[in-house]
């Protein structure tokens, strides 16, 4: 079935773009980028809705409608503590996932620094962090930057399907290994990285390197007594941005002494996330100027999205059996109908099981550019993505799939699919309805090219 | 007029403050509070609310659903480009008035280091900042930080009333000096620091100095041509956040590099502020992982807030005149019934009138401590602040009233009221019914102790 106005597709230019991006209003949306943002859902709005105007102290007065504020803070903190079995004092709230990874590695280093004095090839310890060729870039920015300050950064490299072992952690660990800093799933081809396994075995890497440890810890306020002596290094940080709906937070199973969280992933506010921050780790802030989260981020407390990310992490987890299955019923259902229906295809990422993401499909169309896919699909209400929102500006193809092996070919040839909780079979179908004559479509065009 | 439960009224001690702070609930609130956080404005609700579910998309998606995002984010530059006097690419929108503050000292900080390495005493140029003893910490607190590496500050000294000369600030510019960063209007005492002036000045002085210009200017991807290979130093930074719902903000009348707004203190939302960048001006970010924000802050953009930003300062612009006449005349109703009233009291701050702002009342009353009179008037339901809520916490006496000269005692026993459009003579006649009677209270508590 090949698309009514197949001439007047414009070849993928950059400033041809715009006029690609008209959705025929009559078919309406169809939302298959869940992986990149999420609608805030009614009930996180309902929650949020009153405080703007009624809870509008600063939490940090004294008088009543401070601390009215400050209730519902200490209340929230709680809470999303529960939720990942923590301690309300670990959990610093932030504006999002980039400032929660950036503070995760500006933060221990900067810390680091402080006690031990600036980063340097010629340390015993503590200049080295590792992490993977396939973290979000708000990972793997920090890390290009601080290595213009002295420190080394061992970059794991991912199997073909985008995994990572947690030998392959344990291998990399050197006296020097301040920080190893892992994503639990990633957003590109939703791999499910082993991060308890990871986890377990570095303290165990911990327990038999006891010596190892910084001795001076001055800065560390909140640090419990018998770890103000010994700060074990290496510290494990991960980024469960994509994890949060619909795998296992507790840091206790995972081991980890950071973690990232983010709302805008999980249909809460944009502008909300978290980072979990374990007892006795020394962190420094990235921007000064007040005491909130506990001297960790200054700046009034954000309360309606505070609230908004609470309510959103409290209904992922009341909900993330449910929506599991909703997921992988829809994600399975939606890659048979493409294996059967369009040849020429491959499953980047782990094969769909226990080792992927429930709700990612991303996929190589062999021969057809995802941008031009992407923006056909989008004439026709389907919205999908190439690469991570981050970074699909750039046109470059994806790190992720690179670091896995693919060709520039086959990179520059993926379709990320993220379904969430909305979706439905009817709009599976309907995709379905298009995207073979889409990709018949765009195969043809750059073959002629 | 005695407290009916003057006796039983604990002494300030930190750990009895929670009992003390316990509205009369039949009194309801008066909201004295305004510099410190603002309720949002129904109708910067009104215009929040569609966004978070209706617009949910990420702008930097090429979908649909994420060119419209990305239009409502380029519709929100231009407007506030607008209110300012700049340009859409001259608008940086951060989570709120202290990261703007920081990013403005680190960026800059940050970015001369790139282009000319690191400060250091022994430099000609390029180690120096100016700022004043009267700042608010998201820049004290950065300029501490960055001193310990290398850079110098001068704290210039404010005059009895908060006020600061543009001849003070010309004076002390050293031919090392590469940023003066100088708050537009005091939080805590409301003095307007003549800004245009010093501006003016700056750029007098920059011109009669035209050889003292970096010359490396290569990572500026935003510079214009003619600046491609000459910064002008000193850069020019102010902090309006306690200005923009009353002061002229425009960015060519001020003659300021960069300016920091705050949604949360004009009817906006929280998490939600500004840093104006004028072309050309040499910036790093501090957060980094992503292209968003002229490359100075990566993250997804908070697109509610951003705005719901938008809107409230909109209204802000557009009822200035009503505001400013409306404050001025509360203050004024509000501070003669004081002095008829009530004995032994030093307004901090200039004279009421054009170096004031219109919305600030800063009153030292003598033998009184600022937090008893907070605690008691709170308990009438009426609230106010000490010092700024950023450090009210901290118990001690404000850095602003002691650069002012101020006693320690008088510095303990000042009381902020900021009025808010909000506000009514009826709130004022309410809380001068009861004032009076907390002072003296207060003042033969504080006696007999």
């Amino acid at each position: 079935m090949p698309l009514k106005n197949k001439k007047k597709m414009p070849i993928l230019h950059r400033q041809n773009r715009a006029s690609a991006i008209s959705t025929d209003v009559e078919i309406g949306t169809i939302y298959l980028d869940n992986a990149s943002s999420t609608p805030t859902d009614i009930r996180v709005l309902a929650a949020m809705r009153p405080i703007f105007d009624k809870v509008y102290g600063n939490p940090s007065s004294l008088h009543t409608e401070g601390q009215k504020a400050e209730k519902e803070l200490t209340r929230c903190r709680k809470e999303v503590a529960g939720f990942i079995g923590a301690l309300p004092e670990n959990i610093i709230f932030t504006s999002g996932g980039t400032e929660s990874d950036n503070l995760a590695v500006y933060g221990i280093a900067k810390a680091y620094q402080k006690q031990n004095g600036p980063a340097s090839a010629e340390l015993r310890r503590g200049n080295h962090i590792i992490t993977t060729a396939i973290e979000h870039s708000a990972i793997l920015k920090p890390l290009e930057e601080i290595q213009t300050y002295g420190w080394q950064v061992t970059y794991l490299q991912p199997n073909k399907d985008g995994l990572i072992t947690a030998d392959q952690v344990i291998k990399a660990i050197r006296p020097e290994t301040v920080l190893i800093s892992i994503g639990y799933a990633n957003n590109e081809v939703g791999s499910i990285i082993p991060i308890a396994e990871i986890g377990r075995k570095i303290l165990q890497y911990r327990k038999n390197n006891a010596d190892f440890a910084s001795t001076k810890s001055s800065i560390l306020d909140f640090a419990p007594k018998r770890n103000r002596d010994k700060i074990p290094y290496p510290l494990f940080h991960t980024d469960a941005c994509q994890a949060t709906a619909y795998l296992d937070l507790s840091v206790e199973k995972l081991h980890v002494d950071l973690m990232t969280l983010s709302g805008s992933k999980i249909y809460g506010p944009k502008g909300s996330g978290v980072l979990y921050v374990r007892r006795g780790v020394p962190i420094s802030p990235m921007s000064v100027g007040g005491e909130q989260e506990m001297g960790l981020r200054a700046g009034t407390q954000n309360l309606p999205a505070i609230i908004g990310f609470t309510k959103a992490l409290s209904l992922v987890t009341a909900e993330k059996d449910k929506r599991f299955k909703q997921a992988t019923q829809l994600t399975k259902y939606f890659f048979e109908k493409i294996i059967k229906q369009i040849p020429d295809i491959e499953l980047n990422g782990p094969e769909i099981g226990e080792t992927r993401l429930p709700n990612n499909l991303n996929i190589s169309f062999t021969g057809a550019e995802g941008d031009a896919l992407l923006l056909y699909l989008n004439a026709k209400g389907i919205m999908c993505s190439t690469g991570s929102a981050c970074s699909s500006r750039l046109q470059e193809a994806s790190h992720v799939l690179k670091a896995m092996g693919r060709t520039y070919g086959e990179a520059k040839g993926a379709l990320r699919f993220s379904v969430g909780h909305n979706n439905t079979k009817q709009e599976i179908d309907y995709v379905m309805k298009h995207l073979p004559a889409v990709v018949a479509q765009v195969r043809m065009m750059q073959k002629t090219k």
